[in-house]
């Protein structure tokens, strides 16, 4: 836990209520005088005007990089870490807020709803646009990339010598992958990876350090166009995801702190709650803009996010992701000169499936399932590699050089897998007017015809995907396809968790979509008729879908989302039983993705419900006991060593009173947080560090705290105790007993300690970690 | 409340555990001698072997007629009835639930989720069924009728006489109307209307009773199809919703109290909680059938009924979802001679709508705003006149009689001014061979032409409105649109209320679909270039959202229900736009139709948050005191007293236990429902008439009682005690002071009372109506 020295940097910043904090006492025994201005004559310190945005102020980034960044990384699943704070989802009902809310009138509300509505508005119109910018950053430069490439491939051809070209290639993508790798290795950490396991965390109510950060985005959105255009195995749609999330949190607050600057507006929404909310936004704005899926935006939140439904809070989710879809669409449609036609949704959507063409008959069904389970398979497999790759980088390629050279090596060894791929097929299909390939390589093909395989490897993933469904049969033969599910697999694997901002949406669909592809071809030439309904575009689809299912497991959200990028209900049914098939094939071996990759991180997640078979367990052994409290009327000096105490491992603090008579026992009447206490003191003291004059008045807490905790009593059950903090997203919970004393406290890592493992139920340990 | 007599009939039951009530004295002071075998030797009842569905029993009809079906009925909008009970969505743990929950094993609660799923997918696939009766039911009977009607129309437009076709007509719906009034009026007055007000609040959690009873299915069932042919201006989609949530009820509990058959299965699903989670995805599934519309029907459900978001059982929701729309189409395609074509989901479908040939511009945006505004306001002129019409229904039309009498004729009417219509117009249009009118009336057009007045009377509503979106530009003429667009508007309003089973969805669409065309018409005219952009289909169909939005106010759940009905999700951008322009405007005015239903009902409803400025308030206030207690070790006496005094108007009792010291107050312990305590008594004695003997006998209720029920301290704000209460779906919520004494019940009652007028809070008045 933060201990007295992380809070004197932080308390001693000069920028906050005009107090230095030079010449402060250190903490014990120094007696120096001071001016005890603060004082009021009856020893109780008089607070100043306070509001309640004071009582909420962020930690500055010292404070949060030093506890946010653990030097020791866990690797161990079966660990919680200590480290992680909890987001406040309960509004802190304290006397200054009731005053706040009650000073506000009906027409005070209206705006304050209106205001919402504009703030959403905006973080749609911004995620588009910053999705508009990706997709064109990464088509402008992917082209010059790859018509560089060719041009120097064609040359080669003929003369010979194309290990030049293969040189070329290669360090063309090291040298683009490196600058993402560096942005993100050395600048910003956590804009790594997709960034979905972190929003989920964060929607979750862990707060993850700097992850909703203005330079997060930026390195986030420079790093996922150099790993586009570096030719990894990614996709630029997850990052969308964690765009959405941070847009909409610098949007909603009104300030940065990257930048250090504050809006002064929107202070209203300075609160976790709203924070939070606006986030949900966000992150639904981006799926809506990444897969032109405005619904499966809003559900992906929901699934996420959401502990209480709010409808008015799902329909401004809604807006946003709309407003997201449609300004990504209308700035694309401009820039392919096609100004106004917003009929091609999202950065990728998969092209219109016409149900006349592309029909699914009932014996199908069960043919889909056995796709479904495959891809379970696959995917769990995916994930178990992709586990211990995790598990050698966390031991062994932490330090940020380290993970720039892997970045750069696997940008090499995929250049040049996929040149070998290249070179050494011979699948070459006519250059016909209809197959509109944007690069087509002829290589050693005839003349007006093209590599097949090329076509797979030498475009964005994107328009690979594409290609995989919609073009018609015979346009890919069995080996070209069989050959590259196997290497992409790997290559998709391997690149996963490398130091660069990419996703694995696209990967796990590409490679879903190529077995699909080759399943529904070998199913068009062993059966009667098979090459009438087997139409291999269909099975691209479903096996993209089985194989998405396997890796992330996501289930209604993703149902939708694929659903909306086909733009065809009817296929709804199918991809969702096969999305159902991969989940529990694949849980049965392994956790999806981004659940292993937050396990990883030691991350209190709490699920949705309790365990099953946790009724056996009451309040009584999962809360945390003994439990520091304070009392209403507390001595400065008290409060000082309670929170500098690093045994204290809370941040919520019951505050209790003492009865009348001496002998009865004090009762429960409050509860405090260490960051209001903290403030509270800065606003008083002007530091942490007190003088012993200072340390022996007091100060009432009354004003401050929650008057109106939350408890429940001891013999409470697990799954009711579950129940009630998840509902209302609470940070701590106060166990009392039958005449309302603390016993106990329960909080958000005592719950999700207790998981359900092979065993029955299973007790993760606690680390300091 | 219930009183005393009320509970004999109950208890007398002879069906239940063998014994019978003969013979058994008065209440009062007769002190005929009864063999005391219940009592143990301590005085103590001895309880035998009791589970938690035990206590969970239903109430019989009998007791449920009494209860429910008010004989004044309440017509005023600013009282609460206290008839209406509330459901308990917060499971009751007592010790008995507890040990049954930790007597399962962990395959236990997998094969509890596995049933879940079957209970779903037999969910969806029954409603899917009846959807598919009912839609063939129509067709067919429909078919006859428009057959018979068109064939003596054309006898008589030769030899003239047509006022005997106008005879016949009239006579015809009347009489098929008058079978579907009887059956309602008589039989299952809860099958009227579309039943959506009634399951929106038993998601909300107000029981209403009988409204999940399988012969309410077979009333609304029968009911709808009587409407539909008739001929009155209703849809059969409202009742699907109601429908799929009767088979959602009847299947999830195994038995049915209409045909007293208990199968003994499913008995863990029979507590408030997972029936409700059940009833919730019949709703969806309904939705799902009714519109082919799967994401649709989930967030429907979500949108009227969720509290705390689940994942699983969303997922599960969305299951029962697709297998209705599933089966319906499954089901319909081999009835249309195209068995596996699956691509035309819904009892309505829209038709597909091609973004290619109907795009719309962003410069049409505002004209949609402003047609979203129009609908706003005819949409709340309906909902007034329809308020008016139901005030003077409640006065007037309140006898079974009178009602059928009243359906037959706004059926006489509804034909004769459709007959009207046709016969004045003069709009005759080429009988095409894309114009594949059913029954095309030829009337007064020259031979090869038919009246086109007629393609929208002379129809279901659902084929008319398809016929608006679809049909090329010209097949309507101004006049006829317009004409109609006011006719079916009064006729509509007129029907919605009356005591027959019909939906208002289809009817809202028509008339919106019918002024959109105008309105694109009139544009196409107007405007340069007007008639290749102002494509009238597209106006239509944005004029159904706005007239539908304008009178229902749904937001979320019906943009999804519309984008899925046109199979086009880029028309989800201005479908949403004109929904919330529609919503602002209305709500401006007056509420949406089933608010406004709700609220003549006097049924204390839930919204999703407290009041905006209801932060004055606190627990204190809002509360119900003084509180009615038992101890924890009661006499029997007390507790009959208790349960027979009609001003004890609570469900549930909290439970207190006396301290050491005899001057120490009594501390709250538990919670115990008034249900359970009869069932306690009725297994004891037998019945609830009681010797004086058994009056003295002590009962201990910790066995039975709710042991940690949720407390709030008195200085709660309001905010924060309706957030805990919705939040959970709690029924009763204890008032607690700081030692842990009951000083007040916060109910569903409490809550409901406060809500924000046009002059801020107000406060609506309990009644016992």
């Amino acid at each position: 836990m933060a201990n007295i020295t992380k809070k004197v940097s932080w308390s001693s910043r000069a920028d906050e209520s005009g107090a230095t904090a030079e010449g402060t006492p250190l903490l014990n025994g120094s007696e120096q005088p001071r001016p005890s201005r603060q004082l009021s004559r009856d020893g109780i310190f008089q607070v100043g005007r306070l509001s309640t945005v004071d009582l909420e102020e962020e930690m500055t980034s010292e404070e949060e990089s030093l506890r946010g960044r653990p030097k020791e990384i866990p690797h161990n699943e079966k660990l919680l870490s200590l480290k992680f704070e909890s987001l406040d989802y309960d509004n802190i009902e304290n006397q200054l807020f009731l005053e706040e809310e009650r000073r506000m009138s009906y027409m005070g509300f209206r705006c304050l709803e209106i205001s919402r509505w504009v703030v959403c508005g905006l973080i749609g119109f911004l995620t588009g646009l910053i999705a508009c910018f990706i997709d064109i950053a990464v088509e402008e430069l992917a082209g010059i990339k790859y018509r560089v490439v060719k041009e120097n491939i064609e040359k080669f051809t003929e003369v010979g010598g194309l290990s030049i070209s293969l040189i070329l290639w290669a360090v063309l993508n090291s040298a683009i992958v490196m600058m993402g790798a560096i942005l993100v290795a050395f600048f910003e950490p956590i804009a790594a990876g997709s960034g979905i396991p972190q929003i989920k965390c964060y929607l979750n109510g862990v707060k993850i350090p700097r992850v909703v950060r203005l330079k997060t985005l930026v390195v986030k959105v420079c790093g996922v166009i150099c790993s586009v255009v570096g030719g990894l195995a990614v996709g630029k749609e997850g990052p969308m995801i964690h765009s959405g999330a941070v847009v909409a949190a610098g949007v909603s607050q009104g300030r940065s702190t990257s930048l250090k600057r504050d809006f002064k507006i929107f202070e209203y929404f300075r609160r976790d709650t709203e924070k939070r909310d606006f986030v949900s936004a966000g992150a639904a704005a981006g799926v809506s803009a990444a897969f032109g899926a405005p619904v499966g935006g809003v559900l992906f939140s929901l699934e996420e996010g959401a502990s209480f439904w709010n409808q008015m809070l799902t329909w401004r989710i809604f807006f946003a992701s709309m407003i997201s879809t449609f300004t990504l669409n209308f700035f694309l449609s401009i820039y392919d000169n096609k100004p106004g036609d917003l009929s091609n949704p999202g950065l990728i959507n998969f092209g219109r499936f016409e149900s006349d063409s592309v029909a699914y008959n009932l014996y199908e069904i069960p043919l889909f399932i056995a796709m479904g389970a495959f891809g379970g398979l696959l995917g769990a497999l995916f994930n178990k590699l992709n586990y211990w790759l995790t598990i050698f980088r966390i031991r062994y390629v932490h330090r940020p050089c380290l993970q720039v050279m892997e970045a750069m090596l696997v940008a090499a060894v995929t250049a040049a897998v996929s040149f070998t791929m290249i070179y050494f097929s011979n699948d070459c299909q006519p250059l016909g007017a209809e197959n509109k390939e944007k690069y087509p390589l002829q290589l050693f093909c005839a003349d007006g015809e093209y590599n097949s395989m090329a076509t797979i490897f030498f475009n964005t993933p994107e328009i690979s995907v594409r290609s995989l469904f919609h073009t018609q049969a015979g346009t890919y033969n069995p080996l070209t396809l069989g050959l590259f599910t196997i290497t992409y697999f790997f290559l998709a694997c391997w690149t996963y968790g490398l130091a660069v901002s990419a996703g694995v949406f696209i990967p796990a669909l590409l490679i879903g979509a190529a077995w699909g592809r080759l399943f529904g071809i070998l199913l068009a030439s062993i059966t009667p008729n098979g090459s009438i309904w087997a139409d291999p575009g269909k099975y691209a689809l479903i096996g993209a879908a089985a194989q998405l299912g396997g890796v992330v497991r996501m289930t209604l959200s993703l149902t939708v989302i694929m659903v909306e990028a086909t733009g065809n209900v009817t296929y709804g049914l199918p991809i969702m039983l096969v999305l159902m098939t991969a989940k529990i094939v694949g849980d049965y071996f392994v956790e999806g993705l981004y659940d292993i990759h937050i396990k990883l991180q030691s991350v209190p997640f709490l699920h949705w419900d309790a365990p099953a078979t946790s009724h056996w367990l009451t309040a009584r052994e999962v809360m945390s006991a003994p439990v520091t409290c304070l009392n209403r009327i507390e001595k400065v000096g008290t409060i000082v060593d309670i929170l500098s105490n690093t045994s204290t491992n809370h941040n919520g603090f019951p505050v209790v009173m003492q009865g009348a008579d001496s002998d009865e026992p004090s009762k429960l009447c409050g509860l405090i947080l260490r960051s209001q206490l903290i403030v509270l003191l800065k606003h008083k003291v002007f530091s942490i560090h007190v003088s012993q004059d200072e340390r022996e008045c007091m100060m009432d807490l009354t004003e401050f705290m929650n008057a109106t905790p939350y408890t429940v009593p001891l013999e409470t059950s697990l799954p009711r105790v579950f129940k009630l903090f998840r509902a209302l997203g609470l940070r701590h919970l106060v166990v009392a007993d039958d005449v309302n004393r603390v016993v106990g406290l329960v909080t958000r890592k005592d719950l999700a300690r207790y998981h359900l493992g092979r065993h029955g139920l299973e007790e993760l340990q606690l680390a300091q970690t």
